[in-house]
């Protein structure tokens, strides 16, 4: 017989949230656990180990659990470690065997990978990318991030870390100064924080135009901001959302030409602000994509509900 | 028993030279028919298998073959067709199934990939790649080619057309015109022809500065010419190869941030100018790379010989 369930774990900088998932992807239980509250890895996996054996042993579903699939920043899908994650109190500054210990303590196989990744194979699993083999998933939210699926394989390369899109960054020779201390990063562009930054710059740059986003604090302007102007009809926000299609567009011509995917599938808050992102990052496609590629990929926005697309995405890594 | 022989066929714009080859990576006997003394695909795959039979029954290895690998102009690996190509004169404006067509007079399983991607599969077999499953192959001919394999698989994307990364184009924005009609395509810098148009515009850009390039016809300057020149010390020669090297390394990080290979290895006439590429390349990847990728990923020169290379990336194709 199938084992029928997986269990997704998506590990954020604050709490942990987990689900037991069945084969289409609905979420039957669900449970959480502090992320930052444990000074050591192997605190945070007896606790979360608890919470795991807890939510299987309260709902009857000892032996119908086919393994564990966690999203964890800086996860490394090849060894099932967390490598200096700068954000988790316990994982800082070393590497943390934390899918091995998960299993030493629940006796269920575990596997992890970064969240961008676990949403490629989420939407491989119950999303818009059922059946594709070739297809990438680009996560607009605070930064880029991107999980390629080619060949029905993530690519993850020699150490577990590959797919950092949003930090290619010849998509602006010499561009905007990126957290990482580099330049021109395509997430400083395409990315929430990047269209609040754009704005930023369209409103200096542009001082004779009205825009009802100098009605906001300069400091405070949000994506999401830009996206309420442009609904309302200001012309600006227009122009802000045409420049990081654009950009966009022009990035995702390259990425094509790296793996000719099926489909790449925008997911976030961002992918959210329908045409004023999608008309121009199409048009741009249309415009700057080499001739062999015209036409054959599809731009898609997610279907997967964004509060439990992370936990899917995580499952659908124990049903590999 | 393990049947010990492949046949590689690199098909030319001109000539079409094949190999039987060993899982060593010996070619043993050669043959060659024309590419391009036919008008139908029908009439070329008649006498290219003709050419294949005769050296089998010659050299009485009937039995002894796996199969066929072919390294082809704008060869499809999915499906084992060549879709239009604009040099092959019968397949200029249709898609031809060679494969099946090569298989059909010959008895054997038959496989088709373009150039390079033929070359990273011959790295893998016998080559620099020996035991990798991640790195990249780029050949720097007349054009920037390049093979990517991840997993241990060939990236072929969902149409058999991934891996086109001389024509990244974000390398400079609104860059150089390229003949696939768009700019800023990598291979319009990074390859011999972009070596020699990079000679005309550092002359153009510096008529103060002494060059034995000068006493070049113009439009005659070759890569080679820059080489020799770079070799005798001519300054502006290496400040040629800087600017190429450094273009070529912020490309390949941003190859890199994608799928992580292990190594990257460059392949083809460029690739012999040696440490007048290398060291510009390697100091503007080790300045410009992601920190989480640094130094991990290796920066090759093919050890496979050129002439041989191409019947021997072909011949890999058949052992898959």
């Amino acid at each position: 017989m199938d084992i029928p369930y997986v269990i997704g774990v998506d590990m954020g900088g604050t709490n942990t949230a987990l689900g037991i998932v069945d084969a289409r992807g609905n979420i039957l239980y669900r449970s959480q656990v502090s992320t930052t509250d444990y000074s050591t890895g192997e605190e945070y996996a007896e606790a979360l180990g608890n919470v795991i054996n807890e939510l299987i042993e309260q709902n009857n579903l000892e032996g119908k659990i086919k393994g564990i699939g966690m999203g964890v920043p800086n996860g490394n899908m090849n060894d099932g470690t967390v490598e200096k994650a700068a954000n988790i109190p316990w994982a800082k500054t070393i590497v943390v065997p934390l899918a091995a210990m998960i299993t030493q303590k629940t006796g269920l196989p575990c596997s992890l990978t970064n969240d961008a990744n676990a949403a490629a194979l989420g939407e491989m699993a119950y999303g818009s990318a059922k059946g594709m083999k070739d297809f990438m998933v680009i996560t607009l939210g605070t930064g880029l991030g991107s999980g390629i699926v080619s060949g029905g394989q993530l690519i993850v390369g020699h150490d577990g870390f590959a797919g950092e899109l949003g930090h290619t960054t010849t998509v602006r020779h010499n561009g905007r100064l990126c957290g990482c201390g580099r330049t021109g990063c395509l997430e400083t562009y395409a990315s929430a924080t990047g269209v609040a930054r754009s704005a930023r710059e369209f409103l200096d740059l542009n001082p004779e135009k009205k825009s009802v986003l100098r009605d906001i604090t300069y400091r405070n302007i949000t994506s999401k901001d830009v996206f309420e102007a442009a609904k309302a009809g200001d012309e600006l926000a227009g122009e802000i959302f045409n420049f990081t299609g654009k950009i966009l567009g022009e990035a995702l011509c390259d990425f094509i030409t790296f793996s000719s995917p099926q489909a790449i599938i925008l997911f976030g808050g961002l992918a959210h602000a329908g045409d004023f992102l999608l008309k121009p990052l199409r048009e741009a496609i249309d415009h700057h994509i080499l001739n062999v590629f015209k036409g054959k990929t599809k731009i898609l926005v997610s279907q997967l509900n964004d509060a439990e697309a992370a936990i899917l995405g995580a499952s659908a890594l124990a049903w590999e």
